[in-house]
């Protein structure tokens, strides 16, 4: 069980060092938001700045600030040189 | 650990730092409210004041006062000089 | 932290303080009851009386006394007043 | 935060309090269900006798003693004289 | 409290003391399961014996033992005679 | 309650029981496992191994090893010599 | 209790012992990633990389590195060898 413990948070805990880079936040409804993470909670509750809506190709906003309820999210998209 | 807890609620302290500013709130049916946001609890229920109802362009109706259940919502908007 | 637990039940807390009132209540389906709370939980709970039903302009049915689970709910309209 | 505990399961002791009483139970599926709650417990799970299945007018099966998952239930129709 | 509290299990209570009795379990997707309880959790997790899984008048299959998941669980018709 | 509380995990324990035996594991979306199943939590996750997924009376893949989650779960079927 | 408990966390211990080994994710939504888990928690957030997107047949996109909130998991198909 320890095991299970030890690691428990790593994906949070990652997302949450990843603040101040752009990633792309996937929802469930297939609307995109692309943007700077400002903060993230244990719910994956996420404020994200100078985000991008968009749905395929198609870019349908843009938001200065937004905070993005955690329980939509589907996947998130960390840059690579994180 | 400590990481995940300390900036566990941030999403939510500044949520409720952005009450009596104005937000527009998307509902996961794509109703959006716009208004000022009076009080909010940790499960994101809202309450709204002098809130506008509205989907894409179209008005739908004006509320002095509602209250909106957390598990519905989409995401908030908030203005950029919050 | 403080803060957010400070505030956390705020909205429910209001809503508490309606009973007695005329309140509109949305449900996810759509319809809408109109009439008095009578009491509320944590959950959004709601007992109504004198609750009327109805769908966009068509009323439904009239319900003396209605408990209405609070999982369903999308929100609740309460009047300026309050 | 005492005044929201005080009343925090309201709705379910008047529940408590109907059995042996008729009430309709209506599900989220549109299914009604009248007849007399035998017991209820706070998830809302309730057994009812002497059940009438409906939808809208028409009458699908009658059930001596059926037990319902509180989770589909959308609203409990009180009697009035309760 | 503690009027919810005493009552607050009885639903399942009962559900489990009609182990080795012959019930219907209709599960959210409009698929029926008759057959013997042979236990019960508290999630309305049940194990049935000989089980027949019809859905409206049509027969779908026969189960020797099968493990049904409690969350699908509409309703579960018990013997009046229970 | 003590009653409620002593079978309270019973389909899971007879569950986790039935490891290395044959199962057939449906899911909500009507897709279905038949495999062995490996090792098994108190949410139903599940690993099976040489599992053939099917739906209806189409087989779609093979699986070596496969972890199943278990809120997709509807039933899950046991041998009847278990 | 404590054979429930016991293999409580089995299924995520042995997906945890996974990492930096290829598997498939498919989600509820029939999109698969096929790439190397690089991370993991309790819920099944996942941390991928090197995650191919696909659906059916079709190859959608590349990511080098994408967090997968575990409630949209279907199951995951761990590589034989493990």
């Amino acid at each position: 069980m320890s095991t299970a413990q030890a690691g428990a948070r790593r994906p949070l805990t990652i997302l949450q060092k990843s603040t101040k880079k752009r990633v792309t936040v996937r929802l469930k409804n297939e609307v995109e938001y692309k943007g700077k993470i400002d903060s993230v909670d244990q719910y994956m509750n996420l404020i994200m700045t100078d985000a991008e809506e968009s749905r395929g190709e198609r870019t349908l906003a843009n938001y200065g600030r937004v905070i993005v309820r955690g329980n939509n999210v589907l996947f998130i998209r960390l840059e690579r040189e994180l």
